[in-house]
C-alpha cells in the first residue's frame, strides 16, 4: 500500500487527487495539506465527499509528512512547488509535481516564462511525465514534472508524427479550447458564472506559458527548434479540453501512414484512443475519465492535416495523469485507480 | 457472478445501467437489447464507451435471453414492460422493472394514471423498490418495481416522519426540480438545447403521473388517504433532482425529534446522508453518485417544516437504485457496483 | 429630456441602467459613478458597449452631480445609499434607490434585517416602487425605494388576491428560484462558474432579507400581520427568476374569481401578463424584458392555489422597474425606454 | 412604411425576423407564413411574444402575399427558396433569401454542394448580401442572397486584407465555433440538451457547405482560386459564433498595415468594430446585437496572423444582416430596426 500525501488538496486539481487516491486500491491517502483551510475537514470544504473522506487539512510540514508517506503530489502554485520538492526528495519521498516547476529541462526557458528557478539542480533529475511517451524514464525517477493540460492535448497526437517525420515542423498551429476548471478554484471576475456562461473567447494570444513547454518537448523530439502557434479559448463548461491542431504533412505522407504512426504508438495504451477514420473527439466522451481521444483528417490535395484531441483537463490533463505517473513510479498497473467508466452523459 | 441483461439499453437510463453493470465486480453484462439500434455495437451508439464495452444490441427475445441471464433490467417505456415481465419471471429470471408498470399495488390507481394493466396478477408479487425503506420485502421477491425519480426524492425524507406521526398528512407540498435527462433521450422540442438552456419552468401542474405513485406509498404508511400537492420544474442542467418539501409538524414535534427520526431510519445506510443542522443539499454534491442527501429546517413558531432532498435522477432516481435492488435480490452488499466516488466537480 | 445619473454604474444592475437609459428617448445619461473604476471609460469596463456608450466613470460628488441631473439612480450597496439620498433630495434631484434602504416604512423592521438606519426621517417620504400597485403614490414622490427582485415576483401575483380576500393569509409559501446575476458582479466562490454550473440548491432558508420586505407589504395590504415561508434557490443560469407560490383560497373562492382579480388588476398594464388558463410562465419568455408573467392553478377539492410568476431579475426585478419608476416620477409613458422586444431565444 | 412578409416565420431565424420587423420603425409586418403551424398565432408558438405580436401564420400563397407586401424574407430551407423567389420577383416584391440558394454566382459550385438549381437564370441578378462589402451592388438589386453565418464571420475580417494583398491566399485556416441555434429549431439528437450541454466537438470536417460559399467570394476578391481549411465546432451555448482565422502575411506586411486596412474598410460602419490592439472578441459582447467584432495578433517573426471575429449567428449571421439588407434595398439608414443595445450580460 503506497502512502500518499496531497499538498494543496483544496484546489480543483487537489480535490480530484483526493477522489482518485481514495478510490485507489493500492494507495492510501495519509495526509492532505492546505494553507487556507488548515484544520478543516475535507468533507466540510467539499460536502460532496461527506461520509467518504475523513481527513482534516494540515499545514505542509515537510519532515513530519515525509515520515508518513511514500509519495507526495504537489498541487501547488508555480514557484511554491520548487521550494518543497528538494526536501521531500532528500527525505526519500517520491514527488509528482503538478506545477510547471519541473516540466522544463532548460532552466532559462522556464525562467523566461515564469520566474527565477531556485532548484535548478533538480531539473536534470526531473522527468517530464507524459506517461505514454516517456514511461520508461518516469519509471526510474524520483521527481516527475506532471505536464500541463494544453501540452498533454497537443503533444499526444503530435509527437508520434514528429518522431516519424510525417509532419512539417514549421507552421504548426494549435487552436485549443478549455473548460473553466482549468483556471482554478480561486474566485475572479474571469471565472464568475455570469461572465463565462453563454460566452466564448480566446485569451493570452501570443503569450501563454504552455507554449514554451510544448515547444521544448517538440523541439527535442524533432531535433530542431520548433515554434508553435497556440491560441487558447475559454469554453462555457466545467471540465474538458479539445485541441484542433493544424500541420502540413511532409511529401509522400498518406492518411494510412498517419494512422499507422498513431496506432503503433498507442495501440497497447489504455488511455489513448485513436478513433476510426471519419470520427472525431467530443469533450463529452472523455469527461470524467483519463482518456485522450484522437481523430484526424488529411486533405490529400493540400497536404493539410487536422488533428483533434480531447481530454478531461482535470484528469488526463492534471490529476489523472499524476496518478498514472505515481503508478509508473511504483511499478503498478498504469490504470490502477483510474478505472473511471465513461457513460453516455 | 450474476449474469445480467438490460432491455432498452440505449436510452439514458439503459446507458447508466450498462455503465454500472460493466463496473460491477459481481455481475456480468450478458445481453443488451434495443429496438431501434438492434445489430449495432454499444460503443458505436455511445462513443464514450469505446474500448470499454464490447456488446452488440440484440432484439428482445425473452426465451433466448432467459437462458443466458439471472436478472433482467427492463428500461422500457410504460406498457411495454408489462408485456415482458411475466414470461421472464416464469423463466426464473429476476426482474427489476424501471417503468411504472409494477410500482402500484392498486391496479385502478395505475390504470387511472397510465393505461389498462395487462399483468394485474403480478402486482401482488411485485415489490416497490425503495431500497432503504423496503429492503426486507425486496430481498424475497422476484419482481421489483423500481421507483420513479420524483417519488424517490419525496418519499425518502418524508416516510420516516409520517411513520412516526411527526408531520400532518394534510397539506403536504413538494416543489420539485429535475434535470433534462429525466425526459429521456428521444429528441423533442422540449429537450432542444435552445429551449431549455437559460430557461426554467414548471410543467404538468396538477397531473404528473408520479403523484398517484407517491400518494399510494404515503397513504399506506399513514394508514389513511393522503393527497400531495406536487409541482415539478425543469432545470437547465443534465442530471440531478432536488425536492423542497413543505409540511406542518404535528403538535409537540421538535427539531430534534425530526432529526432523530431521520437518523434512526438512515444512520446505517450508505446512500442516504442526513446533513448537519443548517446545511442543505445541492445537486452538485450528489451528481454521479447513488446518494440521497437530506436537510431540513423547522420554524418553531409556525410549525412549518421544510425538507430538502437531492438525488441524481439517473442513479438513485433510476439506474443506481435498480442496481441496489439487484444487489438486494441476490444477497450482495447493497453498495456493490455503486462505489461512485463524489468529487468537487 | 430628463438628465440622469447612475451611481454605481459598474455592477450588473448599474450596467443594465446604463443600457436602458442610453436607449431611452426622453432621458439622457449625464453621469456615471463608480468607486472602483473611477476615471475609466464604461466601454473599457464593458467592452460590449464599445462605440455605443461614451462616458467615463467619476467619483460620487453629490453636489457636482446634482447640478447636472434631474434624477439619480442609486445602484449602491445597502447602507451606502442612505448616506447619499438625503442630500440629493435636498438638491431637488429625484432619487430611485435600488438598495433596500428605502423599501421599508417600519424602521425597526429594516434595522432587524439590515443595520441601523441613518436617514429614518426619509422613510415616510419614500414610496415603495412596485409600479403596477403603487403608481399613484410614486407619481407624487421624490424618493422611490425600488423593490427587491424576490418581493416583486411574489407580490405582483399575490397582492391582488389578498386585497380581495381570496386567499388565506396564513400558510403562504413562496418557493423561489433566481439566476446568478442576482448575486452581483463581485467575484466569490459562490458565483464561480464551476460551483454554479450543473448545480442547484436552496440558500438562506429561514433568514433571507427579502422576507421582512414582502411581509411588510402583504401585512399592510391585508391589514393584519402576515408571515410568509420563503425558500430561495440558485439556478444555473445568468438572468431570470421564477416563484412558485402556494396559498389556500378562502371559502367560496373559485378559479374564475382568481382570474378576474388578476385581470382587473393588470389588464391595462403593459408589463404584467396574466397567462391563459393551463399555461405557466417560463423564465425564457421574460428574459431581457420588463415583463412579469403570471399563471395559476387551483385545485378545487383541496382549495390549494398554485401561483407562478416569472421576471427578469435585472429588469422587472431591478433596473427595468427602476426606469419604470423614473417614468412615473416624471410623468412619461411607463413603457418608455422599456420597449425590450421579447424573442424566441 | 415598407410592408414585409416573413416566409418560414417559426424557425429560429424566422422568429428573429419577426422580432426585428416588429421593432422596426419604418417597416410593418404584414404576413407571416409557416407550413407546420399554419393557422396558429405567433404568440401561441412563441409565448414570449404574447401581447406584442398579433399575427397568425398563413400558408405561403405567393400571389396573395405579393399584393400585400413590398419585401419578403425567405427563411426557408435550401431548395425550397428557389421555388418561390422567381415569382415574388416577377410580382415586384423584393426578396431577401436566407437560404443558400442565391449566394453563389457559379451554379456548378452551388450544385456540387447542394443540389440541382432550378432558378439558375436568377443567379446573375442575385447579389451576395454581405452588407459592408457589397452595399453598392445590393442597393440596386431585387434579390439578395443573405450570407451564411460562418462565411460572414470569416469574410468580414479577411476580405479587406485579401483586397490589399496583405495575406497569402494559400494556407488560410478558419477554426470556427458556433452556438446551437445555428442548427435550427427542428429537434434532433444532435441538438438534445443532454448531448450538447457540457460538450464540445468539431463536425463536418472537410465537407461543410459553407466552404464553397467562402471560397467563391475570396477567390473573386483575390482574382485567383483560393482554398480554405475550415473546421466548424459546436459550442454549448444558444447564440453566438467566433472564428479564429490563421493566415500568413505577405512579405513586408506589418501590424499597422493590417490595422489600417481594417480601419479603412470599417471605420464608418456601425456594425463592424475593430478592437484596439491586444483586445479580442468575446461572443458575449456581440450576443443580441448586429455587431461583428474583429481583433488580430501578428507574430512579426513568423509572419503568422491570427484574426478573431465574433458575431451573433442569428443576427449579423442571419436575421440582422437580412434586415440590414432590406434597409439597403429600400434606401433606409442601415441601422434602422437594428438598434440592439449591447449590455453587460
Amino acid at each position: 500500500m503506497i502512502r500518499v500525501a496531497i499538498a494543496g488538496a483544496t484546489g480543483y486539481t487537489g480535490a480530484e487527487l483526493v477522489k482518485l487516491i481514495t478510490g485507489h486500491k493500492e494507495a492510501k491517502l495519509a495526509a492532505v495539506t492546505s494553507q487556507s483551510y488548515s484544520g478543516r475537514a475535507i468533507q466540510e470544504i467539499f460536502p460532496a465527499m461527506r461520509g467518504v473522506v475523513d481527513l482534516v487539512c494540515e499545514p505542509l510540514d515537510i519532515n513530519a509528512i515525509s515520515q508518513r508517506v511514500d509519495c507526495v503530489f504537489l498541487a501547488l502554485p508555480h514557484k511554491v512547488s520548487m521550494g518543497y520538492a528538494p526536501q521531500f526528495i532528500e527525505n526519500k519521498v517520491k514527488v509528482v509535481d503538478l506545477s510547471a516547476d519541473f516540466r522544463f529541462q532548460n532552466a532559462s526557458a522556464y525562467e523566461a516564462a515564469y520566474q527565477e528557478h531556485s532548484a535548478k539542480s533538480l531539473l536534470n533529475e526531473a522527468v517530464y511525465g507524459l506517461c505514454e511517451l516517456y514511461r520508461d524514464k518516469i519509471a526510474g525517477s524520483n521527481l516527475v514534472g506532471n505536464p500541463g493540460c494544453y501540452p498533454t492535448s497537443v503533444l499526444l497526437p503530435l509527437v508520434p508524427l514528429v518522431r516519424k517525420g510525417l509532419v512539417e515542423t514549421c507552421g504548426i498551429i494549435s487552436d485549443s479550447k478549455s473548460g473553466v476548471s482549468g483556471a482554478g478554484r480561486a474566485p475572479s471576475l474571469g471565472s464568475h458564472f455570469c461572465e463565462v456562461n453563454e460566452s466564448f473567447k480566446p485569451y493570452k494570444i501570443g503569450n501563454h506559458r504552455h507554449v514554451p513547454e510544448m515547444e521544448e518537448v517538440i523541439s527535442l523530439e524533432a531535433n530542431e527548434p520548433v515554434s508553435i502557434t497556440f491560441v487558447p479559448h475559454l469554453l462555457p463548461l466545467t471540465r474538458g479540453m479539445l485541441s484542433t491542431i493544424y500541420a502540413r504533412v511532409t511529401t509522400g505522407t498518406t492518411q494510412s501512414m498517419i494512422r499507422t504512426a498513431l496506432m503503433d504508438q498507442y495501440d497497447s495504451d489504455t488511455f489513448v484512443r485513436v478513433l476510426p477514420q471519419g470520427e472525431f473527439p467530443d469533450i463529452r466522451h472523455v469527461r470524467g475519465t483519463n482518456f485522450c481521444d484522437i481523430g484526424f483528417h488529411l486533405d490529400p490535395g493540400s497536404g493539410q492535416l487536422i488533428l483533434v484531441s480531447a481530454i478531461d483537463n482535470l484528469l488526463k490533463g492534471a490529476a489523472g495523469q499524476a496518478v498514472q505517473n505515481m503508478n509508473i513510479l511504483f511499478g503498478l498497473e498504469e490504470q490502477t485507480g483510474l478505472e473511471l467508466f465513461p457513460g453516455a452523459l
